[in-house]
């Protein structure tokens, strides 16, 4: 943390800020400038809330920090890619995976009808929503423990691995006992009593991204799940809320990028809520891939037209394949992309380098 | 809802969209423009969500909504203002409110000393964290059921009620026996699950608007409530996320009339949060009340600069006072400005008031 | 500027930086942490952009301004707050100035009865449009030269002073001839062909916030005025662009306390823009006043519903008048609000003030 | 456009909407709904703007377009996509284009350097910076004139044609005369004045979308040029303001896939604004040609880190050849992404399509 004293800072408060220092546990380096002074706290086994309430003290504009603030996710801890096993897929690996199926289970014809239609376009894993996190009240809530067993049956008749919705830390069990992978909503991307609870559950996690998290608070979010003791979290990138309105949101794909710099876990994204457009599903899938992502998480529903939720972002059945198609080569070729190290850091100095004009 | 057939509809694309409008339940009124047809859904029986799903039939470009899609909420619904009673005070009555205390109950003699202090300064309610919601899990997490106890100490002690926040389904009852106001934060104004549970608990909640969240959204999770059979529903403006940095939050004040123009509800709002500086809270809740609020959230602590959390934007004991001093002619004034009906709509038409130049 | 140089830094690639911060003409002064070290820039005559280059440098995680960009709009270059006199009017003195009229001058009949009545009602200036930046190119674009002439035959008849926008350098002169006070748009605010040129014209500005200007590039382009020589600014706060969509914009109030504490420029609100609802813009109004603006521009039309532009965020003229009444307190008021210096900052250390607990 | 009645609107509103939407040259077409009537205006030959006045006429509660209001970008009128000459380069033909270059062109050696370095690495057309937009009236402004000379010899010596940012109408003839293609920065996206005069001035224009600016609103103002006379326009994605801190910009990359879809001019994207991190260049620039990007537009700079403006995001000349060397396949295979049809449109509707659970 530094600490920016106020430009009439008077001597007093820039020595109770360097007394408060060391009582939270750094060592206090003052610079004085030729307008004021900053005081940089060092050391590592402070208390970083402490420090921030500085900015509270008189004579003091502002507390900035310098380091990150997470550490079990940061790849400075863990230089290895994490890779998560999820039934009989690896999310994180060589290959992208495609997780799909419909926004929500309406019926066993549906889910089953589109399991058997994306397991053979070439899917990895189903997707399916059991409990539906709904704007409106009177929207349709989806099938409950209903879907659950559903979603199991198309498992076990298609072997895909199954990936549902958690809305609430009383459903862990239930769903932990039906599905492969649970997946924290956008919505619930900071609700840490759930993320406490999933830490201690024992299933691969899918975290999607909050519509305004900025990349460290997500990356904070899964913190608490790792902290928890769960190492098997997914980051899915699924589109911020801007001033935009001709899309849903807006897909963030550098955040793709840079959540796979920052940390280790694989970071997926989800073109369907990210453009809320099937006309752009393709499109962005395309991009999501050449910009590094491990996967794609895609909405399918055998009529969109008569989905119960998420018709205008579904691609039906025969959509979804050939988009399978068109994805066959960037699915493979992601390895190369994801793994280069090109360009990560200015290259290291030597005295070749340095411009000389 | 009007479903907007794209400018190249097929007339069976057109045929089709009306056939399915009379399936999901409405009378379908068809304009046929220079360019396009556009399909009106008239009537209130049928399904909103599955007019929506149309989107995503061929030939159709959108499905605009018309009417407002919540209902309990809403001032057309229910003409007169809601009053919601906590302990002693009235919320949403003649008198704006003031909540005040620390973000987080540190110790006894904390909260004891600043629940004093705004009691005396003239605050009606107190608030105070037992479980906080914290970006990072390295962060004070709050003193949980200890702090519970402290903020019903410091009722006894001033009369005061207490307004906390409660984060997990598993707290309600807990908190409920300990608090007079239980608070959703606006991490979890879309937590689905806490929104039903404290639908039922009985007691009054007061419901941030979330970072991200429309004012719509808003009064759609306020609906959660309401629709689950607790009406007494304060909602609470507490800034959004924007590009701007100096400032935590975007605090928007416009939101709170409108929120008061659309809805029943009272809406009080939070300058602490709101701007996340303490030299912002005392303008930002003169221009809160000027514009009607129903009252104001606010920190405070007795030394901000030690404060466990939210220290920059907590004031102390003193500014404290100060700021009620200031407040205390617009906190009476209030019921003028929320009551008038200044100016509500265009004055209703009659022959001299159209324009004739 | 303060230079963090990534955890993993060699050695070599510090000392490169320490002599590239000597070159551009800085004291480096040295922080060695746990895990990285800092590099503070002391000094005032150096080259801040050649700094900020250093970003690039190897070994350099970021590079992080402590001063404020701007010098000469700043409270600290001047702690008197500045009088802008525009005709008749002071905008920045003890009273709340108002700004009213059209938003576009749209015939002889329509600028004449409106400025008749905004001045009959209190308005203090005259406002109306002659160069019209529209969204199409489609749309009205104002009557350019004639609504000129149409303004200082307002002026002459009512004794209103008159502000109007400019949109290009080349009418500069013609604009300065016919009117008091020249308007920058908001989506102008960064065209500096257009600041450079008006900082040397001799007439005071009006200088709106850009729909995603924050409040630091504002102060910045108004720094472009006062650098060029032209100390007559005001700055008005007209709303940004954010996710919400019920508003046109969404009017940030607390950057109205903010840019006045900044700065010693005077600050004023558009609560039509700020809004784009007739309904919020009385209370908007209440609220900017409370806030601490020093003035308020509202769009006025005989007859909202047949305006060739913004008739949407209009009043007529019996709703302005009753506007103007329902503000004449707070109009009056405002000095105290505006000069007094509560709270600005945490008081002066004492032994008495820390806390002890 | 549909106008929405209120609620509670009086026939006698309802009969007075009806009147102004024949006055202003559309048939009405009413729909009475339970609640609510609306009133559909069709037509071609009416007053849009005038329409959309009635938003403030007594018992309207909204006005809601249905076409989009762009006409000559569109690709409702041109089918076929443009491809835009710009000296020996051709931009939205089969091939991607590079456009590479300093921000600002800061000496002789450092443009020539520069240019040679691109030209070798792949480069199809060479940008630089003579008029640079600066935040701050402080920071280095651009060489002008003496640039543009630089810049000429660049092209001369390289063959490649020359992009250079136009601020000032005052500097089109000038520029024009050194310059290949002229381009609008994100800053005066909406300078009408300018875009006017562009519209006269007979060169191809590169038009940046501006940071706060829509799909729509950049189409508009791409519609500006079309409309005044100039249909050698090629529009430029580079990122939009969000509340993410971490990157410079949020590149919007569905925009650019939405804009190729919506109009037939070509989009390029510039992954340096778009991000601000040279770490995230290569991928994004991956991304931007899957998604269809027509070209890019990237910094580079001998030194960055002695660079004048933009260090923090310009690649040194080594970075970029491996960049062109890594981006060689799909720089040549952009054409199938962007004239592949796939999926545009839902399939048109056949009896078997329909979804018959």
């Amino acid at each position: 943390m530094v600490i920016n004293m106020a430009a009439g800072a008077s001597e007093a408060e820039l020595q109770h800020v360097i007394e408060r220092v060391i009582e939270c546990g750094f060592q206090p380096h003052v610079t004085r400038g030729a307008e004021r002074a900053i005081v940089a706290a060092v050391g590592s086994g402070g208390s970083r809330s402490a420090l921030e309430a500085l900015k509270a003290a008189p004579g003091v504009e502002d507390v900035v920090p310098i380091a990150h603030p997470f550490k079990l996710v940061s790849r400075q801890t863990r230089t290895e890619r994490t890779r998560v096993t999820v039934g009989s897929a690896v999310i994180g690996g060589d290959e992208a995976v495609v997780i799909a199926g419909p926004c929500s289970v309406e019926s066993r014809e549906q889910i089953l009808e589109t399991a058997a239609a994306v397991k053979a376009a070439g899917a990895t894993l189903l997707r399916g929503g059991a409990y539906k996190p709904r704007t409106s009240p009177y929207d349709f809530q989806g099938l409950g423990c209903q879907a659950l067993k559903l979603l199991q049956e198309a498992r076990e008749t298609t072997g895909l691995p199954v990936v549902t919705e958690v809305m609430s830390t009383q459903d862990i069990d239930l769903i932990s006992e039906h599905a492969d992978m649970l997946q924290v909503g956008a919505r619930n991307m900071q609700n840490y009593d759930l993320l406490r609870q999933l830490a201690r559950c024992g299933k691969p996690v899918l975290l999607k991204r909050g519509p305004s998290a900025t990349v460290k608070e997500w990356l904070l979010a899964a913190e608490y799940l790792l902290a928890g003791g769960n190492p098997n979290v997914v980051l899915c990138e699924r589109g911020i809320k801007t001033f935009e309105t001709e899309t849903r949101n807006t897909l963030d794909l550098a955040a793709v990028a840079l959540a796979r710099e920052l940390s280790h876990l694989p970071v997926i994204a989800d073109p369907s809520h990210g453009t809320g457009r099937r006309d752009l599903i393709a499109p962005a899938s395309r991009a999501a891939l050449a910009i590094g992502a491990d996967g794609l998480i895609i909405e399918v529903h055998p009529c969109p037209e008569r989905a119960m939720s998420d018709g205008a972002q579904s691609l039906d059945l025969k959509e979804f394949a050939r988009l399978m198609q068109d994805l066959s080569a960037p699915i493979r070729a992601v390895a190369s992309f994801s793994n280069q190290k090109f360009p990560v850091q200015p290259e290291r100095l030597n005295g070749s380098s340095v411009y000389s004009v």
